[in-house]
């Protein structure tokens, strides 16, 4: 049987009809030529740090152990940001220290964060526009071969974190928040099992979001009847909100950051 | 020379800004480092089944033998519908058994299909929602890596097949259909040259769709003339109609489903 | 350490909703398994060969020594437009004789152009519709299997080459024009740090476009004001003018083919 390759992810909002892309597979490339390259997304809307880590968080741990995972979100390329990489858990993250990890902070133990500024490593010269191509791209391609890290940087341990939103108890329900909107237009919302349980879906929990309630939390998509807003555990592990065969969303006209409240009758 | 690795396909509606294609990805190279992962598109109409088998139907047979095609388009995930993997012709299947193979069915030899329903083979715990990363992908990997089959299941011999829309005889011309419009805009129908023939086609057959006609059918593009809408087999095997770097589909209003007719003089 | 696998690249106008990128790649694979394919992009707008020539030029000495490069923008498919390799510096170019190359040719050596005419070399039948399949992805994987260039047709000196839309002299500045906007909004133009000195930067030089001035040509993006628009040299060595989160080409109502000026004061 061949060698296990080591794989490197890339999550960024360069899209795919730029030459962004191909430069940093070929950047990684010209450096380490055994790697697999595996796109995770590259549509997160331009500059959105927060929907990168989101996606992110929704896929890392489906990988094998020691996958690099890469994430350039990066609005503040070329300023004082300082490019990092990050070993938590079971998993390498290489990017812009720009909170795109937090979620990971929040989830996983972090042995190592080392602040990437040996020039050695980088692809020569550094534009002021691209460091994916130019620092994370070469970051990634030396992490999968195995580099000492101390070369390639000093390590810190203040590394930029975004708050994100937690659900809060009100009374005896729960204030949450729609945190994405996934293509089927299935609402995906903050709250987890553990704010909402078992105990409290028995008791006749309903979800509130804008105007519509979904007034029953399915195991089965199968289950909701036709046109039925109806609530669910996502397969990331969240509470979504879907309506069968149609875009809850766009029924409900939900977005991101709005709020979502759970009702105890 | 390196060992060839074997390969597997990905064909879903999942789109490619969220996190499910990747996912599924990670499930496969976490069981099977050693294979090489396709996309065909991810890109199906949300639920299109009929889609998705088209497409896979126009390129399958130009992987290699022994290829596994993944195809998840599944509106019934998490009901009683089940998983499959399908032995046929030189390649194998994975994926819902609603239909999505249908024009395998009828153009290959199937030599046996297997109901995926031992649990040990999917990724835990499995999720309600997202069969592709906790069933179909660790089949995948399974079928790639030569498991027994009888070790993920028993063997069935109902399938789902939908009705392939299949062209006829109305006097001495043919009545078919739309099936797809590509991204360059032209026309592909269900008539292949089985049924209009070379004899037709020198006998001045017409095409009519809408209420427009082709009156040639060429074996070049350059033949067309400017704004001409013209008749071709494509590289599909099927009949198309275009026009010359536009849109024949907007130009004509054809969509999916509708009417082609085929006029002898 | 596993043996480096060739690389070859796919540059197209054929989207991802279709069958047209894996046939490709199917082909390729069923010649040669031993390859790493990665995609440019296949979002060129359709038939639009001067924006994949672009899309190229910005990326492909990124890629290893020896890369072969595939670019399949092909509005002459059928016709008597030549399918030819070419080797021109450390890298090799499969496509269309149709001016595709034309930036190639001017920034490499160009030691070799065959016209692939030697149909065993081919994949059969060939289609009239679909040379990406059944000719150049074929020859791209011979080309990575290293095939004497010799058997799969004859040398030619002649290639199709378009004019590629050079700045020129105005006075004391300069003429140049917009060759396309990117993701982020982002405007580049053809002009380069050989037209636009530093000296000329440092004596105040602005860039028109349209009803809009660039009155700073920046190192970095946050040296930006808010809203402010300015110029930058890009990533691929090109002036670009860009507004910090903001898309520039819709604020200045740019697109591609309209006229930039370089005022000095």
């Amino acid at each position: 049987m061949a060698e296990r390759r080591p794989i490197i992810t890339l999550t960024t909002d360069f899209g795919e009809a730029d030459y962004f892309v191909p430069a940093m597979k070929g950047a990684i490339y010209s450096i380490n030529p055994n790697v697999e390259i595996v796109d995770i997304t590259h549509h997160v809307p331009p500059h959105d740090i927060f929907s990168a880590a989101f996606t992110l968080l929704c896929c890392y741990k489906d990988f094998p152990k020691l996958t690099t995972h890469v994430a350039v979100v990066d609005p503040g390329v070329g300023s004082a940001r300082r490019p990092i990489v990050v070993s938590a858990g079971d998993y390498n993250f290489v990017g812009p220290d720009n909170g795109i990890f937090s979620y990971i902070y929040q989830r996983e133990h972090v042995s190592r964060i080392v602040h990437l500024s040996v020039e050695h490593y980088f692809r020569a010269p550094v534009s002021n526009t691209f460091h994916g191509r130019d620092i994370f791209a070469p970051a990634a391609a030396y992490v999968a071969k195995l580099i000492d890290w101390n070369r390639m940087g000093e390590e810190i341990a203040d590394p930029v974190k975004f708050n994100t939103p937690t659900p809060t108890s009100v009374g005896r329900g729960i204030r949450g928040a729609v945190i994405h909107i996934d293509r089927f237009g299935n609402i995906i919302t903050n709250i987890t099992s553990a704010e909402l349980t078992d105990d409290m879906i028995r008791a006749g929990a309903r979800i509130r979001v804008g105007k519509h309630e979904a007034t029953r939390v399915l195991t089965h998509f199968a289950e909701g009847g036709s046109q039925e807003l109806f609530a669910y555990f996502g397969s990331a592990g969240f509470l979504e909100l879907a309506v069968q065969r149609q875009q809850a969303a766009r029924l409900t006209e939900a977005r991101r950051g709005i709020e979502v409240e759970v009702i105890m009758p």
